[in-house]
């Protein structure tokens, strides 16, 4: 059996199909390029029952991933990450099966670590040795440091309002680092000129074609983690949204392999009020977005005024009877205490932003209470030291605590 | 079979048994006590072929933890975690073999998580309702999340310059939270003082009995990733010194089922120089340490002056010809900066001082460059924003990036 069975990349516009073993960006029209794989063939020589012992980590679904040889994987051991019950404040929502996929247990800290594995590692095979990116933090930090591992080059540009625990990390890793006095669509626009004019690869969100597959790999680990089951609804947070399309994708190639049966779940694609062009698409019954002006929330890492693959986002929305919420910025910081308080989890502001979006789908009556429900963390809180604030009591070095 | 094999307590002292199924403290000579297992009936009744399938969580082991009733269990999907091979920086250091376990993908960011999980499970299971602890930050803020997810109240106090984010991670759980302006030593005191007075469980360091069981997982889950064999040499860094306790007793209960063979790795005990009273007693021979004062280093996790585990310490070195080794706060920041360049790894300043302390050891000629060496990184480098600068270049938003 070969390592991975892709066989072809298809213009997510117009079908057009592209070479898989070439390093590739856009589509000849300018759209997304996704990896498609010889499912016939994988059908018949793979069964779930083959995942039985490989390593808890993203790299059990190799068949579904684009790297072709093993020695090329670079890996700091992503993925596989818990899929927990949150029974007390499923109570408290009024869902009692309420679940959320943990990606705050991922090297670099969020689920951008997944997309950084595959693509940093694709890359490396295709022969790429210096990529850039435009990036709210997450994501520049987890290529900059799978980069260091693969030995390639890397330029990050992030705006200087991003977490500045992103920064260190970038900057350690060794990438050429650059703060923006803006938004991350400013700092698009000079990765876009850099590659023109330097010759790197660009490896913005959707411009190659790997980094969704990671992703998507979330998708598989739901059903596996059910045991090959779906839940009803997956509420996710989305800024450039591939995590979403990538779950999306990951539950069609599993129906299409026959791992998993009945409708997909309602997928909700989780804004801040602040930032929320996505949802204003999906209220008017639009196709794609439009840039939103002036965005700002605390969830810094779905900031995003226009995502390249909104169009992605609404077809995985209206293909699954799923909608798009925003929620305010207070709501997300209440959500953030509950979370710890009641569940012990200290999720970033994005995942909080989901689980504010199950509270207010559930009160409106859209999620029943006796559905299963998986809210995405797409990371950890403790990247996010200034999201809310504390005032412990303080005690002399001879004082005492107070009965 | 039963969900665990736990037996009784044992002094580590006096080896006096004690009733497990009580809440414990201090042994009756004010001694640890240590959890002891049917090792003579596990060892007809459990093999290493039945882990198979099992959780990616500490949990796989549980006829070996102490928790007997897996409705009991507290879990945030701890442990497992990641054996990384680090060829490059391994060639650098010339170790070859060089591998690091990396407990940065753990709930709440640090190893701390495995103590805390075992420990508040057990306590809930004994009925017990409001503890008690001095910390460094991380165990703190562990036993905080934990305890929230239990249902259980905390009182944990902290040196004021501990990690910023660990108070907030122990506030928002819901602890009562008291930063002193003084050491761990000065917050233990007042939490003997409190406990003593206010009739709350002690969860200090080696004062209460599963915590350890919880850290030894780390061993177990060593010997397992390689396969059922042991490595050369195990670096841990230091501070109470339990996770370095707990491998030990790990490995030890290993031997015993005949899971491992041969001789035991030789444990190394990783200080930092400004606080090394383990590394000061195993230098003189000596069989406990004394009191460091005025201790300093930016490690924070191992500024711990006087140990009360210290001669299990000192007694697990000699007895698999380890050694303790003190390194710089400037070597620790030069390996931190390493490990991010070389292997994308953005590590805890424990886990770069237990690195760096490699390196020295190999410099020496007490690694030798043919043998397999594990290094522990006890967490993430998100959570020390502080302990490395660096100074990004800054573009304006009309700005482009230099070629």
């Amino acid at each position: 059996m070969p390592y991975s069975y892709l066989s072809h990349l298809r213009c997510s516009k117009t079908g057009e199909i592209v070479d898989a073993d070439q390093p590739q960006q856009l589509s000849p029209v300018g759209a997304p390029l996704l990896a498609s794989y010889d499912l016939e063939a994988l059908k018949q020589a793979w069964h779930p029952a083959a995942l039985l012992g490989r390593p808890a980590s993203l790299w059990r679904y190799h068949e579904l991933l684009p790297v072709r040889d093993p020695a090329q994987v670079v890996t700091l051991g992503e993925g596989f990450t818990p899929l927990l019950p949150l029974p007390r404040l499923g109570k408290q929502v009024g869902i009692p099966d309420l679940w959320m996929k943990d990606e705050s247990l991922t090297p670099t800290g969020s689920f951008k670590a997944r997309g950084a594995a595959v693509g940093v590692s694709r890359a490396r095979e295709l022969g790429l040795t210096h990529f850039a990116m435009p990036t709210n933090g997450n994501a520049g930090a987890a290529w900059a440091l799978y980069g260091a591992r693969a030995g390639l080059r890397s330029t990050i540009v992030q705006p200087q309002a991003a977490p500045a625990i992103t920064r260190l990390e970038s900057a350690l890793a060794g990438a050429r680092l650059y703060l923006v006095d803006g938004l991350i669509s400013d700092a698009g626009r000079q990765v876009a000129e850099a590659v023109a004019q330097q010759g790197l690869f660009d490896a913005s969100t959707l411009k190659e074609p790997y980094r969704i597959e990671g992703k998507k790999t979330m998708g598989f680990e739901i059903a596996e983690q059910l045991g090959w089951t779906l839940p009803d609804v997956i509420l996710y947070p989305t800024g450039g949204g591939v995590g979403l399309i990538g779950i999306y994708k990951a539950l069609r190639e599993l129906q299409e392999l026959g791992w998993v049966q009945g409708p997909l779940p309602r997928l909700v694609a989780v804004q801040a009020s602040g930032c929320a062009p996505i949802v204003q698409a999906w209220q008017q019954g639009e196709r794609e977005s439009r840039f939103w002006p002036d965005s700002q929330t605390l969830a810094f890492g779905i900031n995003v005024p226009k995502a390249l693959g909104d169009f992605l986002v609404l077809d995985a929305l209206y293909r699954t009877e799923g909608c798009a919420i925003a929620v305010e910025d207070g709501a997300i910081q209440r959500e953030l205490r509950q979370l710890a308080s009641q569940e012990g989890c200290f999720v970033c502001p994005e995942g909080a932003a989901a689980f504010a979006a199950a509270r207010q789908l559930r009160e409106a009556g859209w999620i029943q209470g006796g559905e299963r429900v998986v809210v995405l963390n797409t990371g950890a809180g403790i990247k996010y030291p200034d999201a809310i604030t504390v005032v412990p009591q303080r005690l002399r070095r001879d004082g005492r605590i107070p009965a």
